[in-house]
């Protein structure tokens, strides 16, 4: 059985991506969880990879790691349907995947991942505007072209819907204004029992990530213990 | 025939990427040039691609953007041989092309792709010498685990090889020590004919990108004209 290395399931945005796609594959997997931000923390992760990053996958005598690195793998070794059936919706998926891979950096910075948190809606600046337009035009193109037969953005849940659900979080933690598609497709993301398996063990954890938390009173505080 | 939208030869190091892939598979390819950093830029990349970033592929109805999904498409939709053979050696070769994607954004934004000038050996600050020694150690690692057989990273020429050309560009362009295995490899890549001819067609363009260009005195400077 694999093993997938993960961080903290409150602020870990590129640990949920793997966990979730393998989750909602079926797939059985062990799980190792490195809190972010404690002093032994490099060196935990480094034991496993090193890249040094989290998340990884660990089977048999085959180390993978990088988020996308792990869900083609999935898909290699277990022949797993990771990707749209369809050549055209395949060639698509792993363009937004891969955009989701190094981009998006602006919302990701000024919103950090954290599901303990709800925060009131605010302008959060042009970046971020931008981001969640070009998401928001993903969404569209995606279900518009490719979107038949399911909720998802390829129809059936693909590893490009992964790439993105922790995106989906924050636009609810941060309460960021959606028209009804975009919020349709949030909230089927939200709602796959996977992630609320995922989110209902983020909010028991107890460990904050001073780096991940913003500098703003939260309108919701869902984990009652931190 | 396929179609890849590329930016200057000069600086475009995404663009390199699959462009250098297809080359060493010896797929026909008609290219598309658009200069960067022109008033119209983005509106003609805009015209290709929704993310608004070369490279892009167009191929008959498909396109596909961001580099690591091109190659992915290369090999799912030409059966090419994109990646190693071994299981184990294309686990390996799809996570260090994904912590390209992603990362060594330290050398990436200190020592951008500059084909045009060859600077001198100087000290270019810590996150320069971690990504340096991260490199180092991926070449060291792959080619003493899979590198039998041929010169790359791993034997053959993969997509892994031509994630890390750009990079092994900038380590020439800005004089960096390296040792005698990694040498060995840079040498190796700055040889490929195909890698030349790229080189070759960099250097009769005129466009300068202020951007790209270090605000240092060049000990070369191979664009006469520009
Ligand atoms: N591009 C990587 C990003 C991985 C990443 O940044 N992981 C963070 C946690 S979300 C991490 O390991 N941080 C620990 C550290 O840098 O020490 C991927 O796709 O997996
Ligand atoms: N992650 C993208 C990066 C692409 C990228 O940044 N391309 C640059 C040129 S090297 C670009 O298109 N810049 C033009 C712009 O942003 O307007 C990929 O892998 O293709």
């Amino acid at each position: 059985m694999p093993t997938l290395v993960i961080a903290n399931k409150c602020y870990s945005s590129w640990s949920l991506r793997p966990w979730l796609l393998m989750k909602q594959l079926g797939m059985a997997f062990d799980e190792i969880l490195i809190p972010l931000d404690l002093p032994d923390t490099k060196e935990k992760v480094l034991k496993h990879s090193p890249a040094g990053k989290v998340p990884i996958l660990i089977d048999g005598d085959v180390t993978v790691w990088e988020s996308i690195a792990i869900m083609e793998y999935v898909g290699d070794a277990y022949g797993s349907p990771v990707w749209p059936e369809d050549r055209k919706a395949r060639a698509m998926a792993r363009s937004v995947a891969a955009e989701m891979h190094a981009g998006f950096v602006g919302l990701r910075s000024a919103c950090p991942m954290n599901l303990g948190k709800k925060y009131a809606s605010r302008d959060r600046g042009e970046v971020v505007a931008r981001d969640v337009a070009r998401f928001s035009e993903i969404v569209r193109d995606a279900r518009g072209r490719f979107g038949v037969g399911g909720p998802f953005l390829f129809g059936a849940f693909s590893a490009a819907d992964a790439m993105y659900a922790p995106l989906v979080t924050r636009l609810d933690t941060y309460s960021i204004a959606l028209d009804a598609t975009i919020r349709a497709y949030v909230d089927t993301i939200l709602s796959l029992p996977a992630f609320q398996e995922w989110r209902s063990a983020a909010l028991q954890e107890r460990w904050v990530v001073d780096a991940d938390e913003v500098d703003e009173d939260a309108i919701e505080n869902y984990r009652k213990a931190a």
